[in-house]
This record gives structure tokens, sequence and C-alpha cells, in this order.
């Protein structure tokens, strides 16, 4: 296999990708620092909120819904039960709200995936989280017509790719992933042989957090998704 | 196209077609109802709790985190927000009780299911609720290894369907789905062009109550399961 291979599938991950999402979750925990505030100092609120969703993560999987649960589980852990019916509809508004959020599109995001679409490319989102919102979420951007398959998995490891190859028949060779987080988006692609672009975005959730800096022949780091088509093109076929 | 064209892939719904599901749901609410009995009648709780479920799909989609997150939310109205931080956490252990609830296959599942895959028959799942959920399910199920493809969707519209049978280029004719909802499982696969066989569970969901009896050339009512592999052979080919 060549490192310059042609590449004719292009896969992006949603959030913080194509769109923002990890800011809606930070203002919304503010919003949750200050209701329990009257209980904690807010470096515990937030340790023990984070705390609670890795434990719930087995049970939940990601996404809102179960953020919103993890939430609902805190407020009461942290005020020892003391917590009111009316701050528990406070907080299940602030999850529907989040299911609400208007999808704000990244900038450069529209053009370069119209771009890679008019060059030719094959293009897909793979994300995490609850199937519903993801898929209201992709609806809500108006970029659907633009992806011809949209995957939701509920975790991102190099299995869960593989499974997605196999199942469009594309060789790994041939396969691009583009993201944020280099933990699901980045090393599980590479190991299985694929392309990875990196595109940081301003906030990283804890959880996606990784150590190590990447250094590998198929793969690359972009500050902005407007240079993708550009790298992409450069592949050579 | 003929009624006897013969069929090569199967589909199967999962929750109360392979295993027992909607039981665990009515367990919950007896216990719910239990909760607010201090506050207003039976009939009344299990009125409210499905409104707030019809509500809240558009929001949640499918699944245990919407239900749970429903019956907080149900909790605190009927209780008009007296309901106490105690509470609230029995009802977050109960949402975690359903997600981590022994898979029960129902009787004669695994037999028939494993004598269509010797048959030679391509077998998949297509369920809705939460993509976490029920990919852990079919794990837990044990016959994961029998199902080529699991799709876990939001909605069992035909065009959902439509949208599978393109990803695995499957001719409709050639197409048989297997459920207990008419509303979700047969209907909109009759509308496709693809075959359905309705095998009815014990209880059905308020939500997937459709009013009038199906008559089909390419439709049957089975009583169980263990009359399926016969009845696809019957189909000729």
């Amino acid at each position: 296999m060549s490192s310059r291979q042609s590449v004719d599938w292009i896969a992006l991950d949603a959030d913080d990708t194509l769109w923002h999402n990890e800011r809606n979750f930070t203002a919304v925990q503010s919003r949750f620092r200050e209701l329990l505030r009257p209980y904690h100092s807010d470096e515990w609120i937030d340790e023990r909120l984070y705390a609670t969703e890795m434990r719930n993560l087995a049970h939940f999987g990601y996404g809102i819904k179960g953020f919103t649960l993890s939430m609902i589980e805190t407020a009461v852990e942290l005020s020892e039960g003391r917590i009111t019916g009316r701050e528990i509809a406070v907080l299940l508004d602030m999850g529907k709200e989040m299911l609400a959020t208007p999808v704000e599109v990244l900038p450069g995001v529209e053009e370069a995936v119209k771009e890679l679409a008019a060059d030719g490319y094959a293009l897909m989102v793979i994300t995490k989280g609850d199937l519903f919102d993801q898929e209201t979420k992709v609806a809500r951007s108006g970029l659907g017509p633009l992806f011809r398959h949209v995957e939701v998995v509920s975790e991102k490891r190099e299995a869960d790719y593989a499974r997605i190859l196999e199942r469009y028949n594309i060789a790994p060779e041939r396969f691009l992933m583009v993201g944020n987080s280099v933990k699901s988006d980045i090393l599980p692609v590479l190991a299985l042989g694929g392309r990875a672009v990196h595109i940081p975005y301003e906030i990283t959730w804890a959880h996606e957090h990784v150590a190590e800096d990447v250094r590998h022949e198929r793969f690359a780091r972009l500050d902005s998704i407007s240079e993708l088509p550009a790298y992409v093109g450069s592949l050579g076929g």
C-alpha cells in the first residue's frame, strides 16, 4: 500500500468539527454550578459531575439525555437530597434547551464540504451521541444532502470504524477521517490503515484528551477546515 | 413482481420480538404509580406520564433514557414540585435498573433464528430506541453473531426502511420484516413492496396501537416465532 494511494471517501466527525457543540455543554455546566453554589464550591461541583458522567457512561452512552440524567443525579447527591422539585425542573429544561439549541455550523464548513462534494469525493458523517439527536442536527444543519451516509455510533474504536468500512466496502487506504478528537477521530483510523486529519476545536472535553502528540505519515493537523480541500487535493491519486 | 418471489433477507424487530421489553416498562410504571400515590390516582398518573412521553418524543426519541427523564418530569409536575431529592434518586435508579435488566430472549427465538441462519437466509435486526442500549442488548442476548447487521433507527417509517434496503442493495420483494408492531414493523414494509410477518406480543404500548386489521397478500400473522422457518420455507423461491 502506497502512502500516496488515492482517497475517495472522506468522513467527518460532527460535534465541534461541523458545528459548535462542547461550548453548549460548557454553558449549561456553568448554570448547573450556579444552581448548586449554595451547597458546594465550583471545583467540587465540576469534579463530581464529571465523575458521575464517567460512572454513567456504561449505562447511558454519550449524548445530551445521559448528560441531563447525570446532572440530576449529581444535584441530588451534592445537595444530599435537599434539591427541590422546582430545581430539578430547571435541569430538565436545560437538557431540553440543549436538544433544541440551533445548530451553528462552524466557519468555512459549508464551503469546504461543498467543494469536496463538487470534487467528486464521497462524504459521510461519523459521530457519537444519541441517534435521534444527531440525526436531527444533521437535518437542521442544512448539510444533510451533501453526505451520502450518516453513521451514528456508540463508540469510535478501531472496530467501529472497521465495521463501517466493511459495510460500504471501502479499503482503508481510500478512507480519510476528519475530526477534532485525536482519541476518537485520529488514532483508531490510523491504526486501521486509513488517513486522518485533526482540526482542533477551541475546547476539548476532558474525556477526549490524549497525552501524546501524533506523528504519522498518513496524518495531518490543519488549523481550519478551509484548508481541507487543498490538503486532500495534494494527496494525489 | 411475483408475490411468490424468493425472500433472502429477513429482518427482525428486537424489543418484544426477540426479547421481553414492554413488561419491563410496565413493571417500572407500577413502581412509579406507588411513588406518586400520595398525590394522585393511578389513572391520572398513567395519563400524565403518557402525555409527557408523547410531548417529549420530539426532544428525546424512543428509549429508556427519555422515559426516565419523562418520569422525573411527570413526578415534579404531579407533586407540584414537592417531590424530594431522595424520590428523584429512586427514579434515576429505576432507569438504570431498566438499562441493566438482563435480556430475556423470548421462547423459541434462539431456535428459529438459528434455523433461518442455517437455511441460508441473511438476517438483520432493525430496532428503534437508544443506540447504545440496543447494541448492548443484542450483545447481551447472545444472538449477535447470527445477524449480519444491526440497524438502530430513530423511526420506522417507510423512508427509514427504504434507506436500509438501499444501503444493502436489497430489492423489496426479497425482504421480509418480522415484528410485533403493526404500525412500525408491518405497514411501512408492505407499502414499500416487501413482505411482513406480525407476531403479536402480550402487551402493546399505546403509542404503537393501530386500529385496522391488515389484509395483504404479502402479509401473515403467526402465533409464535417457532412457526417462522416453516412459513418462510412455504414462500417458495
